[in-house]
């Protein structure tokens, strides 16, 4: 499964600027493949500046005349679109889009397309996909720049990547969890508690130690965190004991 | 629940583009309470620019002077931060993020707060934090633009909101859940334990304070538990002062 299987397709793009953008966009996300349909404007200067590290991704993107021949090698084509009342039945969010490209991966090339800035892919142009990409954005103002509609949808490729590289095998972060503090340890760190508070005079009935012990219990305490808490116990035992032994 | 209650803050940008590509990315996803602290270079027309149809939210942005000006009255903290080994325990995905976000809006006000375009956030900042978003990007080129990750978060935001619209089960332990914390009173709370136990000669050097400071953000404490260390450490207090005077 490589994520250089993934096309990213632009159509027509009137700004060199949003080709940088995007460029970016995709590699921090880990895309690399760039179809430019007849951009108004070829990638320039303003694409390799947006692009920041990203000049490779511009500088190997390819040129093609036609939305035909960007997917031409591509089995599964999903394009971004407005909702429209005409194509319910296709239509799927940016996270269903990064699941069922991921999933996809294991038969074939994928194409993810956007459209123009102003007028997004043409009724043919939205014909020729498999699904229609719509991005749920707040309904009073829905106009994403078309970059970062390239950065969302990159982002749940992403995820979706993750995920599968993650799932088959079981063990997650085994080997950065912290140490765990036994029932034991934690015991007799409330016990101090509730002793050392009772003597001071603050601890008088029993519904502050329950209390203590949901909070510490809930927080799944580390031992480096239990240390300094057992420490500075001691330190009041301490001041403690002074202020008994100078009665 | 409403969005409103979401703060987007924005700390030291150098660009005042940068702002108003945030905000439109803000107002994409229905968020709209946008905080500045201390910008570079204030708010101009290049933000406005940028913020293509979003005016409104550049204009309405708060300035403030410091994040915890920005944050006082939230009670839920996530700053963005790069993968780090020592913010394992606290380290949350956007999509983590969007849900925790929703899930805090019955409690109170929710800051989600975004670093300086080239150092991100302090560590003092960072420590200030409930919690750490790292958005998954790739390992060799995890560059991504401020508003981008802006958009992103938004995004996730925008998608438990319509997961939580619709989920038949509405009331969101509403009752159950007491009031959140703010951050005005945890950090009363550090501080007051920083300055007893440096008394007591225990606290030594900044490294317990902040793990102190992880601990409890972690376990988002509540009002009723805040108390009861508020408590333990006036009582600690007391005995202290009982003994200087002894002295």
């Amino acid at each position: 499964m490589s994520l250089d299987q993934i096309k990213i397709v632009l159509v027509e793009t009137s700004h060199p600027g949003n080709i940088g953008s995007a460029a970016r966009a995709m590699k921090t996300m880990g895309l690399s493949q760039l179809y430019l349909v007849a951009p108004k404007v070829l990638p320039n200067e303003e694409s390799i500046a947006l692009s920041a590290g990203s000049a490779d991704v511009v500088e190997n993107a390819k040129i093609v005349a036609s939305f035909d021949e960007a997917v031409a090698d591509c089995s599964l084509i999903i394009g971004t679109s407005a909702r429209s009342r005409h194509l319910t039945t296709t239509a799927i969010s940016p996270r269903y889009c990064g699941e069922k490209t991921i999933e996809h991966l294991a038969n074939g090339k994928v194409a993810i397309v956007f459209g123009r800035e102003r007028i997004g892919l043409t009724n043919e142009e939205l014909l020729k996909c498999h699904y229609h990409l719509n991005i749920p954005a707040n309904p009073e103002y829905s106009s994403l720049n078309l970059a970062m509609a390239v950065q969302l949808v990159s982002y749940e490729i992403r995820m979706a990547y993750l995920q599968a590289q993650s799932s088959p095998t079981t063990p997650q972060h085994k080997s950065t969890m912290p140490e765990g503090v036994v029932a034991e340890e934690l015991e007799y760190f409330f016990q101090k508690t509730e002793k050392i508070y009772q003597e001071i005079g603050f601890i008088q009935n029993s519904a502050v130690m329950k209390k203590l012990r949901r909070l510490y219990l809930r927080t799944a305490i580390q031992r480096n965190e239990l240390n300094i808490l057992q420490g500075m116990l001691t330190a009041v035992e301490r001041l403690l004991k002074k202020d008994r032994n100078q009665q």
